[in-house]
């Protein structure tokens, strides 16, 4: 894909992100990744998502972050969408939110466990939180240490692809998918369990499902026996 | 009515589903059945609902569930729409959905309880859950067996035509009409006494309402003395 | 006014209602009254608000409660709006809405406190209260009854235009003003101080605000030293 | 600017205050200040943000609150803005509103705490809470009265631009900014966080982050070593 043609993608999947009312302000950016060039298209820093023009995206080197056109600066949260790029093979996209539901979680340094099978259709277990950053890694490269974190959590499982989200502890949430598309459909499920689970908190204690109704759920969308969806869409793992 | 009309019929339905906030994602269908015909018209899977096209639609056979012509994939939710309309006389459309107040309660595993008239208005008594499936029915044909729990939990009543939902524990509500319009009533109804009771949960312990103003209000829209609504409007039972 | 005047009226309002989202599914209806002419306009029983033309406007006599022409049938809330009309003078317009806040509080029989000044900018002390019917007012004629214990319960005060809205008991809320466009900035209003009243719970203690403060916030825009609003809008009591 | 131009603005701001969700009914109002001309342009009293024209902006003195041209009565909070520009220093808009999760904080008296990252990118520290008005203060001149409290909790700390908002007890919110833009972008950031910090309450206690967390994202938007947006957008303390 040429740059515009990325510039184009990365534009349309952050206004759907605020269309989908999951950007307040500039809170909230969507990343796209061209792997065979190296090159990341991402937000511009201080615009509003569902702002965006093609020209408000940053084009950004995967191996190390310098800016691979004299563009518009990129979204301070750049570093954090590259350490996830670099240590998640098949991630296409990647979105950063601070959405109401899904950051009540992240603020309260709790995984959303998966109580129903709206979560298990999109996440095989707990939507997991990071530990908090220390001192250091606040006062030195933040955004960095941020996707750092992140990936030491999915260092022992599980697999990010069959858990596509993370609540980064006192933030918000990181998801990501294969391509912009199922990372779009991964924030909405992610918002939209959390928002579940914080009614459910007010109804009595917060149960896990069974392991076998959980993985039946996420087997039969994602797994090599998937029989969701139509014949033709089959999932790039 | 022809396969077009039922076409359309189910498309209109799925579309209206999504127009009313009740259809996340690809979370949510409604199906309708031709009884006269032995089939049913469902969404195809995979697919949201406010993007449905009559094409998108799957006719499958009442009787045993084969596709009735060579369309789409059925939603994967086929065989628990099946097993209500073989069981439940009378219904003529089947909706799901795992909307944000609803599931809260299916994933708490609680009945609603009859807190106000609104919920007597549409239901007579509790919107009830069912048992949790076991390991052999999660393992074995699933949707089909959801169904089965469903049927198995208003075998010695209520009447389903009384109370035209319920919640599947660990996963989210099934609702039904006479027809997709009275189905989709029922559906919203169910979301608004789910959300109402959720916001009463923080103000204190949840009390049913008296047995005789429960039934006044469910008589008055649709016993066999009702005065609600315009006179040629007869429930059609 | 004539009588296409009065349906229009009526009709604008039940419609304004539903946009407001106060109005779902028939749940809800806006009555105004002209006094003068001993008539009653309400909305036609089982339409939606929201799809209300003026022919779906039903006219009664404010007196009796019979027909004032042969339209539709009137909604089955329509004694419950006579007897207010008959108990307080000076309301024009009457509301019923079933809104998932205002409704939360009034299934948990607790009258909303006076939390705020958003409160006390309308309601001149706590939004009361009915009790519960008992079983011959259920059986009997149910909305003239519904009527009466609303009536009841503001016999020893408070003043009905000094608190324009009541909860009734496992059911919802009826809201009045002077006139139609009153009437509507009530039922906003309250169900606006019931979901503030919803989260606060969540907070702590509800404490109403001091007595002071309250009367303080209700005469600025409604006693006879009011400086609210521009000089011409003068209350009519 | 001249007076067309300051009333224009004043106008555009509360129309997008009305568009934003953040203002319901009357409650919710805008002004901004042209500190050089000595005058404060902001709402009409009792006219709805939404329905706004330039010609319902009241001009007054920033010095005495006298009407600066024989227009539309100003809204009746009109002193507490002034209060607050003659305070604040660098302020060049002030926002009243009265929003469902704000409104929910200030009725409780409870500051909200710096939970995530979200409140500390718009606020570094607490959103501060004033005490309650005494009986003197609601019977004088109460709006006046409203503006002292508010600069009284700010007097011996935090700087009012690196905490632009406040509760008011038992009453709402009160927002400030350098512009317009800036001032709106905080009582969205407001709102936002106090619905997240809600949500929050019901998984656990509320458990303000690390100093040095809240520092470096309030720093990296705000502070003179600020690299959040572009380049050309400055922020003009």
């Amino acid at each position: 894909m040429d740059d515009r043609g990325l510039r184009e993608l990365a534009c349309g999947a952050n206004r759907e992100l605020a269309r989908l009312g999951l950007a307040t302000l500039a809170f909230g950016n969507v990343s796209v990744v061209d792997r065979a060039a190296g090159v990341v298209a991402i937000k511009a820093s201080g615009v509003a998502c569902g702002d965006l023009e093609p020209d408000d995206v940053a084009l950004v080197s995967l191996a190390d972050g310098t800016a691979a056109d004299p563009g518009r600066r990129a979204s301070s949260d750049t570093p954090t969408h590259l350490e996830l790029y670099r240590a998640f093979a098949g991630t296409g996209a990647v979105i950063h939110i601070h959405s109401p539901y899904a950051t009540s979680w992240a603020q309260a340094a709790r995984p959303i466990p998966p109580l129903g099978t709206t979560h298990a259709d999109h996440f095989r277990g707990p939507v997991p939180v990071t530990r908090e950053l220390d001192r250091d890694e606040i006062a030195g490269d933040y955004e960095a240490a941020t996707g750092r974190v992140i990936v030491e959590r999915f260092a022992d499982g599980p697999d990010p692809l069959d858990v596509p989200a993370v609540l980064v502890a006192s933030h918000g949430a990181f998801i990501w998918g294969t391509d912009a598309t199922s990372a779009l459909d991964n924030a909405v499920a992610l918002e939209h369990v959390a928002a579940i689970a914080c009614h459910q908190a007010a109804l009595g204690p917060l149960e896990p499902i069974p392991a076998e109704l959980r993985d039946r759920h996420f087997d039969r969308k994602h797994g090599p026996t998937a029989y969701y969806g139509q014949p033709a869409r089959v999932r790039t793992p």
